[in-house]
């Protein structure tokens, strides 16, 4: 009996050291297609991998039948034999679904395996006198939408990430939201009982829900060149939110709340924050303030109308939008010099409202840190905008999936008979 | 010749993973023996390390050789047979000299393997008119005496470390110290060139040098339960220095410079700082900010001196003692607070100056985080003085050089014959 016991412990165990050496091999044959030039071939893999050609034609048609891999015609070649057939990864296979929930907007998208845009929406509207079941009916509306489109369109969303402007437990409660004025608010909860969103946890779909300036970084990490960056991503929207990632690391911090930038202060007896507290560089350097000092806010228009408005005004050489870009970059700068000072971050990038107006903001900005960054004389601090377009959360979102399946293949495939 | 030469390479990879096999495994038999709560013996090392009995004698003789153990009585025991020997770290072997330059004063400790202070000396002087040379000249006068000292009482200085107000590179060149105006002065060329050192790194002293904050975060966090604290090491002094404890890992920024709390800006357009910038914390917590805040600058005193006046003060109600302490807390709590809502950590250190005034620090400083820091609610911050005294940079250092030593005992020990 007990040698009986223990022989089916070492064929567990030998079992689950199996499916996980599929699991990597399936990753690192994905790897491979999703790095390389060119589509490779089967004997490409097995000569970039090490791996059997008998292995990996087991593995690549396991990923074919699971819609992650497709093959295509081979670029004509000059020589002699009938050239093999190349493997790119699936444009009909699983697709990621990004969500967002922003103080002023709520946005969906949907990205594919190789990285691709495949649907986007944005719906504009101040969110701040809806009660959170609204919004959340609201995003249940785009998420079901996308849905629809993913299938016209021959993808399965495998997962989907939900990017907030807040502080979000592991579980995906929302702590706070000072924007929204939300504390306590179950998002995985209420979108799963949406009707168009319903049992499709069950079903194996993901759902998970992150800060927004992190899943922005994320975004930001991914569509690099480098994957070892260290950069702190400001992501300006009414609220700021960073992305703190160290040596190619979201840094979350102890508990998982890192990266509240907004709440720096940067005149400390100044001016009153939702927050509570006083002088917050939100007030002085958020969408708000940023369109009040240039005149331009309470007309009616959308923000991101606004914010083009200002871009052509500054453009134009406005002295109004001019001194609210500067206003704005100069408590940036005093905020981000002391993050520099602490941290020692070699890059900073410019996301959200920030991005299309990085001309005006950059050249203030990079003053201050000159002026009060200890090593700025011989470290030289990059200041940049964001790789991404505006929406670099729900992308980042979106991405984030697509990155999870690549990452965990066989969660997505039938494990083996 | 070719088969030939391939069989040297064998060999010699061979000899090389036997040769870190030894090293993990010395440094295994010594992580048992600190850790124990009572001398472990021969039998109980074999049975706590899964290593054959012959083996562990075999390592533990190297390392009675090489005088990083001693034997030591057992416990009288009640049941029958011999009580084995048990095995201690070595209080007559190698050791760890710590030397720090600071603002306003030199210091040397010198560390046994057990952790106890051996050895410690502090010299007040105001460093700021004296140039370089004459600075490490009485820092090798100190260094001598340690030598001199540690001889005497049969140990063996392994290393030194010596901590600097500054930004330091990998190769001990300090770039920049503001408080001591220095720019690109090289202290190790300038501390063997001393004629008491001089010829001790060829004989394998080594010698590292790093910023004074970094090496108190360090000896903090060894002196501390938790190998996996995330916190923040805030060190008070002339100037006002951070090391940042990340998951029990100290974080050292992008290229070396982090920590540089002193010159986050908490009044960015008032108090001019002597790095050029404007409305630095250093002038408004730092030790000359209180000092004359309480009206006990410039009557001549040392420092510590000062600083034991100023205890004694607000310890019997002075309202100026209290009113100084109270603003430099506030000051703090401004820029800590800042630290927090961006890094997320769950506890602040108060060390230096810091440490023996934390009892009227401490309130005011955390009533600006649960002011200004979002998550206070919900997620509490410690505010503690350090666990090390006063001179826990000089500490620190002299105890990187025993961890060093502990993990690394082949370094110490003659390779193996």
């Amino acid at each position: 009996m007990t040698h009986h016991g223990t022989g089916q412990v070492g064929a567990a165990g030998t079992a689950v050291r199996q499916a996980s050496l599929r699991e990597h091999n399936l990753a690192l044959v994905l790897r491979h297609i999703s790095d390389a030039e060119r589509p490779p071939s089967r004997a490409d893999l097995a000569a970039a991998t090490g791996l059997t050609r008998a292995t990996v034609s087991a593995l690549v048609d396991d990923l074919i039948g699971g819609h992650l891999l497709t093959e295509v015609d081979p670029a004509p070649r000059t020589g002699a034999g009938r050239p093999a057939l190349g493997l790119v990864l699936a444009t009909d296979g699983p697709a990621g679904l990004g969500l967002e929930i922003n103080v002023d907007y709520l946005a969906a998208c949907v990205v594919d395996l190789t990285g691709a845009v495949r649907h986007r929406a944005i719906r504009r509207l101040d969110l701040r006198p809806l009660p959170p079941a609204e919004v959340l009916a609201g995003l249940g509306d785009l998420a079901a939408t996308a849905h629809a489109e993913a299938q016209r369109q021959r993808l399965v969303l495998a997962g989907t990430a939900l990017a907030v402007p807040g502080l979000v437990t592991a579980t995906g409660v929302v702590r706070l939201a000072p924007n929204l004025g939300w504390r306590d608010v179950d998002l995985v909860g209420a979108l799963e009982a949406h009707p168009a969103l319903s049992g499709r946890r069950a079903a194996g779909h993901w759902l998970t829900v992150d800060n927004e300036a992190n899943l922005a970084a994320l975004g930001e990490l991914h569509a690099g060149t480098s994957g070892e960056a260290t950069f702190l991503y400001v992501s300006g929207e009414i609220g700021i939110g960073a992305g703190i990632v160290l040596h190619g690391t979201l840094f979350r911090g102890a508990r998982g709340w890192s990266g509240e930038l907004g709440h720096l202060p940067v005149d400390p007896a100044g001016r009153r924050c939702r927050c509570g507290a006083q002088g917050c560089l939100e007030q002085y350097a958020g969408q708000e303030a940023i369109l009040t000092g240039a005149g331009l806010a309470g007309l009616g228009q959308p923000a991101d109308a606004a914010i083009a408005r200002l871009a052509e005004l500054a453009g134009a050489g406005n002295g109004a939008a001019i001194a609210a870009l500067t206003e704005a970059a100069c408590a940036l700068g005093v905020a981000i010099a002391g993050v520099i000072n602490l941290l020692d971050l070699d890059t900073v990038v410019l996301g959200g409202i920030y991005a299309p107006l990085a001309e005006w903001l950059r050249p203030p900005l990079e003053a201050e840190i000159r002026r009060r960054v200890l090593t700025a004389g011989w470290s030289p601090v990059t200041v940049r905008p964001s790789l991404l377009t505006g929406d670099a959360a729900v992308l980042g979102a979106a991405g984030s999936v697509v990155r999870a399946v690549l990452a965990h293949p066989a969660r997505w495939l039938a494990p083996p008979a």
